[in-house]
């Protein structure tokens, strides 16, 4: 009997596993995916009954919405297994609810809570082994939805697909990071879409980014479309600036992604008693920081990385090298919250949720 | 004998034509596929040879990076029969131009000009029949590429697909139009991706156009994201704006579309000795227009509706009707398009494009 059903979902459980053709000492981040997927179909105005099957391609039109107008909205997210061989999500309602709010800015139907968790949790309990323990280990969890429907009018579909592919993950080094102000392109507009987890936001991203690349730089720090004067977010990361031992971060508007690691640093941050500011960062100020020494530290905090540091930047036609911390604020940090997420310190947050 | 070869594409015939299952008369617009659709892949660094089967399903990886990151540009153009049944199309080399243009900002690679003519022509030799004569009747040409590569790292694809596919159209009465201009969302930032026809461009718009259309608009026309002082496109269409007898359009710059029927205005406008001046049109000026009576016409320029008259718009909380117009400069100039489009006028300017 190959088709299962749980109270909400028809599974088909795949033939034969393909973990024993995974090096997990050897992966591409987001290349090699488990054997399940989730799938959920939306039509005649309704969610439809879904369905988890073996990871294949899929089938679609030519003529689907989201190959020409971009209608698309996706999350990043971890399962984490702790030395127990428990799993953990980290604040996957955080995730729930972003998702609806990309969908809604992108005139997509809002998922079920319920199909989303039960949808997540089956496929980590039918993949669990693919989950390696070990800090850095993780599942990289990507929920996605997409226009169906087969029409070349440009207005929002009336068929959707929403479907969740698991990814297993390694910590890696990325090497240092050095990054490039954006002085021309941007990211995103006022009144526009890049606060959501739009599909568009990233493409338009690619191009201006290879240019750094070409300059040396490995990404882009955005700044406001208007006149370049104040930092936004790097695109798939939000920006932490400490000048002195003042923790600085841009806040959130239509413009920036509200990043669930960038609310957590900011909570972690004052709970350890740094000194945070949330507010607009002037270029300028940093430039100046840079020059006069009070700019001690820059990362980038995101799902994938959690927190990254940024070696230096450039802006305009000057570069900067920051100083080698002791005991920086990104160390610190990015321990406490990994912590959280493996389950190896307290959560007195409310942060962790077990997958049962 | 199932295959054949032209030059540089392989062709697998339909079995059948499904065009007798078409009612011509009653189409929706972009539903309806012709029998044939032309395929390219791009890997290994280069475009592979091209093919031509029949329309269906294309399958792709679930982690087709189109799908996540909207990795995806575009083109529209049409091809119409004249009274002896030579197909004709419409300055195509600015839509081969555009679409590398639009590819070179998303980081797609550019497309052969080789390729698109063959591509384009050879279909519309098989499927000659589906393009019906008459003013008004054409074949929707829809050129596409998107990213391909299963892979969720957020950068650019090293695998795309190039798709053409062809849909009968039918001209048609869309009733009156009335646009809100807008005073909150917008469509693109200066440094942005706002002139190539990127497939996030589209769905950005989809929630503030429903917006929009609950408050009795059919379509938004998108202002500077900074001030909302002037006029930019309606997303689908450029926008021109008669006040007493000067024809005005604003600037293409890196936030509007550079349109073909745009620019093919501009040229039958001043050709038939109408004053015609580009530049930057402020709201506040078209209201003011609008409220002495000066402002005679507004009209939206693009492929699919070639000029679509508005016969109204809001701003904030203010609304206005335009005045019907006698021999207004919206009707003259489809005219006059129309009748190089379909064969029936001279065309002095190199437009018109003979399919043999």
């Amino acid at each position: 009997m190959k088709y299962l059903t749980t109270n909400n979902i028809i599974i088909k459980k795949a033939a034969k596993s393909k973990i024993n053709q995974v090096d997990f000492d050897d992966l591409a981040f987001g290349e090699v995916f488990t054997d399940h997927i989730f799938i959920c179909d939306y039509k005649n105005g309704r969610w439809q009954k879904p369905k988890i099957r073996p990871f294949g391609q899929i089938s679609i039109s030519p003529a689907a919405r989201v190959l020409h107008y971009g209608q698309a909205v996706f999350e990043g997210m971890k399962a984490y297994k702790d030395d127990d061989g428990k799993v953990w999500l980290f604040r996957p309602r955080e995730n729930y609810k972003r998702i609806n709010a990309s969908a809604t800015r992108l005139a997509i139907p809002e998922f079920p809570e319920t199909y989303f968790f039960e949808g997540i949790e089956t496929v980590l309990r039918l993949d669990k082994a693919w989950i390696q323990p070990g800090i850095g280990n993780s599942l990289y969890i990507r929920p996605f939805v997409f226009a169906t429907e087969a029409s070349l009018v440009a207005s929002k579909s009336n068929k959707y697909r929403f479907i969740i592919l698991f990814s297993p993950a390694q910590s890696y080094y990325q090497g240092e990071v050095r990054v490039k102000i954006a002085d021309h392109y941007s990211r995103s507009a006022n009144g526009g879409v890049g606060y959501a987890k739009a599909a568009g936001n990233y493409a338009g991203q690619f191009y201006p980014t290879m240019l750094a690349n070409q300059e040396g730089f490995q990404q882009v720090i955005w700044t406001d479309a208007n006149q370049h004067k104040y930092i936004e977010e790097a695109g798939t990361m939000n920006i932490f600036v400490r000048i002195n031992n003042t923790l600085l971060t841009p806040p959130v508007n239509d413009r920036i992604l509200d990043g669930i690691t960038r609310k957590s640093i900011i909570t972690l941050a004052e709970d350890m008693g740094i000194d945070v500011k949330i507010g607009p960062i002037e270029v300028a100020e940093l430039v100046k920081a840079a020059k006069n020494g009070s700019l001690k530290e820059m990362f980038g905090s995101g799902t994938a990385a959690v927190i990254n540091p940024i070696a230096g930047f450039s802006y305009k036609e000057e570069t900067f090298e920051l100083p080698k911390q002791e005991n920086a604020y990104a160390n610190l940090l990015k321990d406490r919250i990994i912590a959280i997420q493996y389950n190896k310190a307290k959560d007195p947050f409310g942060w962790s949720y077990l997958v049962k």
